[in-house]
């Protein structure tokens, strides 16, 4: 199984992002988590080391999309 | 069913978010397209009219997605 995980941090451009993108996955190909990096601090390192610069972003199988703008992952840690 | 249109220009980036964000979509809910800009010059106007500034981009029922960046639109003009 494939993993597909999306960061995000709440923001409405992150938000609709997840309504569409995240719905559209093929969930026999991939396994789905969506991280909200707000309230998941701690992951933050993990996601950073996978190479998400800003969010809403999708990683699919270690590889980042960035998906149109939200927020700076740096302004994440504020 | 839905539609998914991903919009490219044969670019690097274009290519690696093709082959791994359309590969990920679910066809048994989207009907996907994928429209090659420099070949379909004439669906350039079709691409700006739902949204799309830059390649590659997604547009899932009509509401555009920018996944990281390769190109800008205006560049694919000329």
């Amino acid at each position: 199984m494939s993993t597909a995980i999306f960061y995000h941090a709440g923001c409405p451009v992150c938000l609709e992002a997840e309504q569409r993108v995240v719905d559209a996955i093929d969930r026999s190909k991939y396994q789905v988590e969506a991280v909200h990096l707000g309230d998941q601090a701690d992951r933050i390192i993990e996601a950073e080391a996978a190479g998400v610069k800003s969010v809403p972003a999708l990683v699919l199988n270690g590889q980042v999309f960035h998906i149109n703008f939200g927020a700076s992952i740096d302004d994440l840690k504020q």
